[in-house]
Protein backbone atom coordinates (compact mmCIF):
# COMPACT_ATOMS: atom_id res chain seq x y z
CA UNK A 1 0.00 0.00 0.00
CA UNK A 2 1.35 3.23 -0.86
CA UNK A 3 -1.53 5.05 -0.64
CA UNK A 4 -0.91 9.18 0.91
CA UNK A 5 -2.57 10.22 4.13
CA UNK A 6 -5.97 11.81 4.95
CA UNK A 7 -5.84 15.60 5.82
CA UNK A 8 -8.23 15.56 8.34
CA UNK A 9 -10.33 19.14 9.32
CA UNK A 10 -11.64 19.17 12.37
CA UNK A 11 -13.46 22.73 13.28
CA UNK A 12 -16.71 22.90 16.36
CA UNK A 13 -18.07 24.90 18.50
CA UNK A 14 -15.78 26.24 21.31
CA UNK A 15 -16.96 23.53 24.36
CA UNK A 16 -18.03 20.99 21.57
CA UNK A 17 -15.29 18.77 22.70
CA UNK A 18 -12.89 19.08 19.85
CA UNK A 19 -9.47 18.89 22.26
CA UNK A 20 -10.25 15.48 24.16
CA UNK A 21 -11.50 13.99 20.38
CA UNK A 22 -8.09 15.02 19.05
CA UNK A 23 -6.02 13.92 21.85
CA UNK A 24 -7.60 10.63 21.28
CA UNK A 25 -7.37 9.97 18.04
CA UNK A 26 -3.51 10.52 18.31
CA UNK A 27 -3.43 8.28 21.16
CA UNK A 28 -5.64 5.41 19.84
CA UNK A 29 -4.58 5.42 15.86
CA UNK A 30 -1.33 7.20 15.87
CA UNK A 31 -2.88 9.84 13.93
CA UNK A 32 0.09 12.66 13.20
CA UNK A 33 -1.01 16.20 14.84
CA UNK A 34 -0.44 19.19 12.90
CA UNK A 35 1.01 21.75 15.57
CA UNK A 36 0.25 25.50 14.46
CA UNK A 37 2.73 28.15 14.76
CA UNK A 38 1.78 31.40 16.62
CA UNK A 39 3.39 34.82 17.42
CA UNK A 40 1.77 35.36 20.59
CA UNK A 41 3.07 34.59 24.03
CA UNK A 42 3.30 31.32 25.78
CA UNK A 43 0.61 31.09 28.64
CA UNK A 44 1.12 29.21 31.51
CA UNK A 45 1.89 25.48 31.31
CA UNK A 46 2.42 26.09 27.42
CA UNK A 47 4.87 24.32 25.88
CA UNK A 48 7.27 24.91 22.54
CA UNK A 49 6.44 22.08 20.04
CA UNK A 50 3.65 21.13 21.46
CA UNK A 51 1.03 23.20 22.30
CA UNK A 52 2.03 25.71 19.81
CA UNK A 53 5.23 26.81 17.83
CA UNK A 54 6.03 29.77 19.29
CA UNK A 55 7.97 32.45 16.82
CA UNK A 56 8.53 35.69 16.76
CA UNK A 57 7.06 38.04 14.32
CA UNK A 58 10.18 38.20 12.10
CA UNK A 59 10.40 34.14 12.06
CA UNK A 60 6.68 34.00 11.44
CA UNK A 61 7.25 36.92 7.87
CA UNK A 62 9.95 35.07 6.58
CA UNK A 63 7.62 31.59 7.09
CA UNK A 64 4.97 33.33 5.03
CA UNK A 65 7.41 34.63 2.46
CA UNK A 66 8.71 31.24 1.91
CA UNK A 67 5.25 29.96 1.39
CA UNK A 68 5.57 27.93 4.48
CA UNK A 69 1.57 27.82 5.64
CA UNK A 70 -1.06 26.18 3.99
CA UNK A 71 -2.90 28.31 5.91
CA UNK A 72 -2.37 31.47 8.45
CA UNK A 73 -4.14 34.35 9.56
CA UNK A 74 -3.78 37.01 11.96
CA UNK A 75 -5.98 37.40 15.08
CA UNK A 76 -5.48 40.47 17.18
CA UNK A 77 -1.84 41.64 16.32
CA UNK A 78 -0.97 38.20 16.40
CA UNK A 79 -0.24 35.72 13.58
CA UNK A 80 -1.31 31.91 13.51
CA UNK A 81 -0.39 29.39 11.03
CA UNK A 82 -0.59 25.52 9.47
CA UNK A 83 3.20 24.76 8.38
CA UNK A 84 3.13 23.59 5.24
CA UNK A 85 6.43 20.92 5.62
CA UNK A 86 4.81 19.20 8.23
CA UNK A 87 1.32 18.55 6.79
CA UNK A 88 2.77 17.68 3.37
CA UNK A 89 5.81 15.35 4.57
CA UNK A 90 3.37 13.75 7.00
CA UNK A 91 0.78 12.89 4.11
CA UNK A 92 3.48 11.70 1.65
CA UNK A 93 5.04 9.34 3.92
CA UNK A 94 0.91 7.69 3.77
CA UNK A 95 -0.03 9.37 7.72
CA UNK A 96 -3.04 10.60 8.09
CA UNK A 97 -2.66 14.28 9.61
CA UNK A 98 -5.17 15.74 11.83
CA UNK A 99 -5.45 20.18 11.90
CA UNK A 100 -7.68 21.43 14.74
CA UNK A 101 -9.02 24.74 13.32
CA UNK A 102 -10.94 27.71 13.10
CA UNK A 103 -13.54 27.78 10.55
CA UNK A 104 -12.00 30.36 7.89
CA UNK A 105 -8.77 28.52 7.86
CA UNK A 106 -10.61 24.87 7.38
CA UNK A 107 -12.33 26.78 4.28
CA UNK A 108 -9.19 27.93 3.09
CA UNK A 109 -8.00 24.39 3.17
CA UNK A 110 -10.39 22.82 1.94
CA UNK A 111 -9.94 25.07 -1.64
CA UNK A 112 -5.74 24.10 -1.91
CA UNK A 113 -6.92 20.40 -0.59
CA UNK A 114 -10.29 19.52 -2.33
CA UNK A 115 -9.28 15.93 -1.12
CA UNK A 116 -9.14 16.98 2.73
CA UNK A 117 -11.57 15.77 5.41
CA UNK A 118 -13.45 18.24 6.49
CA UNK A 119 -15.66 17.62 9.99
CA UNK A 120 -17.47 19.99 12.45
CA UNK A 121 -18.07 18.79 15.84
CA UNK A 122 -21.39 19.98 17.81
CA UNK A 123 -22.45 19.48 20.98
CA UNK A 124 -26.11 17.56 21.11
CA UNK A 125 -27.74 21.10 21.59
CA UNK A 126 -27.03 24.48 22.47
CA UNK A 127 -27.74 24.38 25.91
CA UNK A 128 -25.43 21.05 26.25
CA UNK A 129 -22.70 23.42 24.77
CA UNK A 130 -23.45 26.72 27.48
CA UNK A 131 -23.79 23.80 30.49
CA UNK A 132 -20.27 22.67 29.01
CA UNK A 133 -18.99 25.73 29.20
CA UNK A 134 -20.03 26.38 32.18
CA UNK A 135 -18.79 23.01 33.57
CA UNK A 136 -15.14 23.41 32.60
CA UNK A 137 -15.48 26.21 35.36
CA UNK A 138 -12.43 28.15 33.76
CA UNK A 139 -14.16 30.87 32.04
CA UNK A 140 -16.38 33.56 33.33
CA UNK A 141 -20.27 34.38 31.97
CA UNK A 142 -18.90 37.25 30.07
CA UNK A 143 -16.32 35.12 28.05
CA UNK A 144 -18.79 32.26 27.53
CA UNK A 145 -21.53 34.37 26.68
CA UNK A 146 -18.90 35.28 23.86
CA UNK A 147 -18.19 32.33 23.26
CA UNK A 148 -21.62 31.10 22.47
CA UNK A 149 -22.17 34.75 20.34
CA UNK A 150 -19.60 33.18 18.35
CA UNK A 151 -21.12 29.79 17.66
CA UNK A 152 -24.18 31.66 16.02
CA UNK A 153 -21.49 32.43 13.33
CA UNK A 154 -20.42 29.53 12.85
CA UNK A 155 -22.78 27.50 13.17
CA UNK A 156 -23.60 29.20 9.71
CA UNK A 157 -20.49 27.63 7.80
CA UNK A 158 -21.51 24.03 8.96
CA UNK A 159 -22.81 22.98 5.50
CA UNK A 160 -19.36 23.42 4.03
CA UNK A 161 -18.01 20.52 6.27
CA UNK A 162 -18.09 17.37 4.60
CA UNK A 163 -19.47 15.70 8.04
CA UNK A 164 -21.16 16.70 11.20
CA UNK A 165 -20.25 15.20 13.80
CA UNK A 166 -22.83 15.41 17.15
CA UNK A 167 -21.13 15.01 20.54
CA UNK A 168 -23.22 13.39 22.83
CA UNK A 169 -21.07 10.59 23.80
CA UNK A 170 -17.26 10.34 23.63
CA UNK A 171 -16.92 7.04 23.16
CA UNK A 172 -19.43 6.93 19.98
CA UNK A 173 -17.69 10.18 18.93
CA UNK A 174 -14.15 8.74 18.56
CA UNK A 175 -15.85 5.51 16.75
CA UNK A 176 -18.03 7.41 14.65
CA UNK A 177 -14.63 9.97 13.37
CA UNK A 178 -12.44 6.95 12.93
CA UNK A 179 -15.77 5.93 10.96
CA UNK A 180 -15.20 8.26 8.95
CA UNK A 181 -11.83 8.25 7.92
CA UNK A 182 -11.91 4.72 7.19
CA UNK A 183 -14.30 5.25 4.86
CA UNK A 184 -12.90 8.24 3.60
CA UNK A 185 -9.23 5.98 3.16
CA UNK A 186 -11.95 3.33 1.52
CA UNK A 187 -12.70 5.57 -1.49
CA UNK A 188 -11.99 4.56 -5.28
CA UNK A 189 -9.89 7.41 -6.05
CA UNK A 190 -6.90 6.25 -3.67
CA UNK A 191 -7.16 2.44 -4.75
CA UNK A 192 -5.82 3.23 -8.18
CA UNK A 193 -2.84 0.86 -7.18
CA UNK A 194 -5.22 -1.88 -6.16
CA UNK A 195 -7.07 -1.70 -9.53
CA UNK A 196 -4.01 -1.84 -11.65
CA UNK A 197 -2.64 -4.95 -9.85
CA UNK A 198 -6.10 -6.96 -10.01
CA UNK A 199 -6.57 -6.48 -13.63
CA UNK A 200 -3.36 -7.29 -14.71
CA UNK A 201 -3.14 -10.35 -12.26
CA UNK A 202 -6.80 -11.37 -13.75
CA UNK A 203 -5.14 -11.49 -17.01
CA UNK A 204 -2.82 -14.08 -16.13
CA UNK A 205 -4.46 -16.30 -13.44
CA UNK B 1 -33.93 12.61 13.38
CA UNK B 2 -36.06 12.53 10.63
CA UNK B 3 -33.19 11.65 8.46
CA UNK B 4 -33.86 9.35 5.20
CA UNK B 5 -32.31 6.05 4.45
CA UNK B 6 -29.40 5.37 2.51
CA UNK B 7 -29.28 3.22 -0.96
CA UNK B 8 -26.02 0.92 -0.38
CA UNK B 9 -25.23 -0.65 -3.70
CA UNK B 10 -22.77 -3.67 -3.69
CA UNK B 11 -21.58 -5.05 -6.49
CA UNK B 12 -18.50 -7.30 -6.85
CA UNK B 13 -16.72 -10.02 -8.42
CA UNK B 14 -18.49 -13.73 -7.87
CA UNK B 15 -16.34 -15.22 -5.19
CA UNK B 16 -15.54 -12.01 -3.32
CA UNK B 17 -17.71 -13.09 -0.52
CA UNK B 18 -20.79 -10.60 -1.14
CA UNK B 19 -23.07 -12.84 -0.18
CA UNK B 20 -21.95 -13.77 3.47
CA UNK B 21 -20.81 -9.92 3.86
CA UNK B 22 -25.20 -9.10 2.72
CA UNK B 23 -26.05 -11.65 5.03
CA UNK B 24 -24.02 -10.27 8.18
CA UNK B 25 -25.13 -6.39 7.07
CA UNK B 26 -28.35 -7.70 7.63
CA UNK B 27 -28.38 -9.68 10.78
CA UNK B 28 -26.59 -7.35 12.72
CA UNK B 29 -27.87 -3.89 11.88
CA UNK B 30 -31.09 -4.61 10.54
CA UNK B 31 -30.79 -3.37 7.33
CA UNK B 32 -33.42 -3.72 4.69
CA UNK B 33 -32.43 -6.10 2.04
CA UNK B 34 -34.06 -5.60 -1.61
CA UNK B 35 -35.09 -8.52 -3.12
CA UNK B 36 -34.94 -8.86 -7.32
CA UNK B 37 -37.78 -9.70 -9.21
CA UNK B 38 -36.63 -12.41 -11.98
CA UNK B 39 -38.49 -14.21 -14.59
CA UNK B 40 -36.26 -16.95 -14.50
CA UNK B 41 -37.48 -20.37 -12.61
CA UNK B 42 -36.96 -21.22 -9.26
CA UNK B 43 -33.71 -23.68 -8.72
CA UNK B 44 -33.81 -26.62 -6.41
CA UNK B 45 -33.95 -24.85 -2.74
CA UNK B 46 -35.07 -21.28 -3.87
CA UNK B 47 -37.56 -20.18 -2.06
CA UNK B 48 -39.89 -17.09 -3.67
CA UNK B 49 -39.75 -13.95 -1.52
CA UNK B 50 -36.74 -14.57 0.45
CA UNK B 51 -34.24 -15.40 -3.03
CA UNK B 52 -36.20 -13.76 -5.48
CA UNK B 53 -39.62 -12.54 -6.23
CA UNK B 54 -40.54 -14.95 -8.85
CA UNK B 55 -43.16 -13.65 -11.55
CA UNK B 56 -44.05 -14.44 -14.77
CA UNK B 57 -43.19 -12.79 -18.13
CA UNK B 58 -46.45 -11.01 -18.23
CA UNK B 59 -46.51 -9.92 -14.98
CA UNK B 60 -43.13 -8.53 -14.86
CA UNK B 61 -43.71 -6.86 -18.32
CA UNK B 62 -46.48 -4.90 -16.33
CA UNK B 63 -44.44 -3.93 -13.53
CA UNK B 64 -42.35 -2.22 -16.23
CA UNK B 65 -45.21 -0.22 -18.03
CA UNK B 66 -46.03 0.73 -14.10
CA UNK B 67 -42.28 2.33 -14.02
CA UNK B 68 -42.15 -0.52 -10.89
CA UNK B 69 -38.30 -1.07 -11.32
CA UNK B 70 -35.54 1.17 -10.64
CA UNK B 71 -33.38 -0.37 -12.72
CA UNK B 72 -33.93 -3.91 -14.86
CA UNK B 73 -32.15 -6.04 -17.38
CA UNK B 74 -32.42 -8.80 -19.60
CA UNK B 75 -30.26 -11.97 -19.14
CA UNK B 76 -30.65 -15.02 -21.33
CA UNK B 77 -34.10 -14.26 -22.20
CA UNK B 78 -35.15 -13.88 -18.88
CA UNK B 79 -35.85 -10.41 -17.06
CA UNK B 80 -34.46 -9.39 -13.69
CA UNK B 81 -35.44 -6.16 -11.86
CA UNK B 82 -34.85 -4.29 -8.69
CA UNK B 83 -38.71 -3.22 -7.11
CA UNK B 84 -39.09 0.73 -6.79
CA UNK B 85 -41.50 0.44 -4.25
CA UNK B 86 -39.98 -1.61 -1.84
CA UNK B 87 -36.41 0.51 -2.05
CA UNK B 88 -38.46 4.10 -1.58
CA UNK B 89 -40.44 2.90 0.93
CA UNK B 90 -37.62 1.76 3.54
CA UNK B 91 -35.49 4.51 2.70
CA UNK B 92 -38.67 7.31 3.25
CA UNK B 93 -39.14 5.45 6.35
CA UNK B 94 -34.93 6.16 7.03
CA UNK B 95 -33.92 2.18 6.88
CA UNK B 96 -30.93 1.77 4.52
CA UNK B 97 -31.67 -0.45 1.83
CA UNK B 98 -29.03 -2.96 0.65
CA UNK B 99 -28.73 -3.97 -2.28
CA UNK B 100 -26.71 -6.76 -4.11
CA UNK B 101 -26.46 -6.80 -8.10
CA UNK B 102 -24.02 -6.34 -11.02
CA UNK B 103 -21.95 -3.63 -12.62
CA UNK B 104 -24.20 -2.61 -15.01
CA UNK B 105 -27.56 -1.97 -12.25
CA UNK B 106 -25.38 -0.21 -10.08
CA UNK B 107 -24.00 2.30 -12.53
CA UNK B 108 -27.99 2.66 -13.79
CA UNK B 109 -28.78 3.19 -9.72
CA UNK B 110 -26.34 5.75 -9.21
CA UNK B 111 -27.65 7.85 -12.31
CA UNK B 112 -31.11 7.90 -11.01
CA UNK B 113 -30.08 7.86 -7.28
CA UNK B 114 -26.74 10.23 -6.77
CA UNK B 115 -26.69 9.27 -3.65
CA UNK B 116 -26.78 6.30 -3.75
CA UNK B 117 -23.69 4.65 -1.82
CA UNK B 118 -21.61 2.43 -4.58
CA UNK B 119 -19.27 -0.33 -3.25
CA UNK B 120 -17.54 -3.21 -4.77
CA UNK B 121 -16.38 -5.69 -3.20
CA UNK B 122 -13.42 -7.87 -4.29
CA UNK B 123 -10.75 -10.59 -3.05
CA UNK B 124 -7.45 -9.26 -2.06
CA UNK B 125 -6.22 -11.21 -5.47
CA UNK B 126 -6.70 -12.68 -8.73
CA UNK B 127 -5.26 -15.76 -7.25
CA UNK B 128 -7.39 -15.84 -3.76
CA UNK B 129 -10.48 -15.39 -5.71
CA UNK B 130 -9.64 -18.49 -7.71
CA UNK B 131 -9.30 -20.38 -5.43
CA UNK B 132 -12.49 -19.61 -3.29
CA UNK B 133 -14.16 -20.28 -6.77
CA UNK B 134 -12.18 -23.56 -6.63
CA UNK B 135 -13.16 -23.81 -2.86
CA UNK B 136 -16.81 -23.75 -3.23
CA UNK B 137 -16.72 -27.02 -5.14
CA UNK B 138 -19.89 -25.83 -6.89
CA UNK B 139 -18.91 -25.12 -9.96
CA UNK B 140 -16.52 -27.29 -12.94
CA UNK B 141 -13.65 -25.28 -14.37
CA UNK B 142 -15.43 -24.29 -17.25
CA UNK B 143 -17.67 -22.12 -14.82
CA UNK B 144 -14.59 -20.57 -13.20
CA UNK B 145 -12.87 -19.83 -15.98
CA UNK B 146 -16.81 -18.10 -16.96
CA UNK B 147 -16.52 -15.80 -13.94
CA UNK B 148 -12.64 -15.12 -13.73
CA UNK B 149 -13.20 -13.67 -17.68
CA UNK B 150 -16.10 -12.12 -16.54
CA UNK B 151 -14.11 -10.55 -13.56
CA UNK B 152 -11.45 -8.87 -16.00
CA UNK B 153 -14.62 -7.13 -17.76
CA UNK B 154 -16.00 -5.83 -14.08
CA UNK B 155 -12.35 -5.20 -13.06
CA UNK B 156 -12.73 -1.88 -15.46
CA UNK B 157 -15.91 -1.03 -13.82
CA UNK B 158 -14.24 -0.36 -10.55
CA UNK B 159 -13.55 3.31 -10.64
CA UNK B 160 -17.30 4.45 -11.08
CA UNK B 161 -17.97 2.67 -7.63
CA UNK B 162 -17.70 5.00 -4.51
CA UNK B 163 -15.82 3.02 -1.87
CA UNK B 164 -13.53 -0.46 -2.96
CA UNK B 165 -14.10 -2.91 -0.01
CA UNK B 166 -11.10 -5.52 -0.10
CA UNK B 167 -12.59 -8.57 1.38
CA UNK B 168 -9.60 -10.56 3.35
CA UNK B 169 -10.82 -11.14 6.46
CA UNK B 170 -15.16 -11.33 6.56
CA UNK B 171 -15.26 -9.32 10.05
CA UNK B 172 -13.01 -6.68 9.25
CA UNK B 173 -14.95 -6.44 5.69
CA UNK B 174 -18.06 -6.46 7.62
CA UNK B 175 -16.67 -3.36 9.86
CA UNK B 176 -15.51 -1.83 6.92
CA UNK B 177 -18.48 -1.55 5.18
CA UNK B 178 -20.31 -0.33 8.60
CA UNK B 179 -18.02 2.09 8.72
CA UNK B 180 -18.81 3.63 5.32
CA UNK B 181 -22.35 3.52 6.13
CA UNK B 182 -21.97 5.31 9.79
CA UNK B 183 -19.60 7.75 7.71
CA UNK B 184 -22.18 8.47 4.86
CA UNK B 185 -24.74 8.88 7.58
CA UNK B 186 -22.66 11.98 8.92
CA UNK B 187 -22.51 13.64 5.81
CA UNK B 188 -23.61 17.40 6.45
CA UNK B 189 -25.97 17.33 3.60
CA UNK B 190 -28.35 14.88 5.48
CA UNK B 191 -27.92 17.21 8.73
CA UNK B 192 -30.02 20.36 7.50
CA UNK B 193 -32.84 19.42 10.46
CA UNK B 194 -30.27 19.33 13.35
CA UNK B 195 -28.15 22.79 11.55
CA UNK B 196 -31.46 24.36 11.42
CA UNK B 197 -32.67 23.21 14.96
CA UNK B 198 -29.27 24.22 16.65
CA UNK B 199 -28.75 27.26 14.99
CA UNK B 200 -32.43 28.32 16.35
CA UNK B 201 -31.56 27.16 19.62
CA UNK B 202 -28.32 29.40 20.13
CA UNK B 203 -30.05 32.54 18.97
CA UNK B 204 -31.94 31.93 22.56
CA UNK B 205 -29.58 30.56 24.91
Amino acid sequence: MDQKGLLIVISGFSGAGKGTLVKELVDRYGYSLSISCTTREPRAGEVDGVDYHFKNKEEFERLIDYNGFIEYAQYVENYYGTPRKFVEDEMAAGHNVILEIEVQGAINIKKQYPDAVTMFISAPSAAILRERLVGRGSEDEATINKRMKRAITEADSMPVYDYIVINDDLEDCVNQVQSIIVAESSKSKYKEGFMDEIKDELQSV
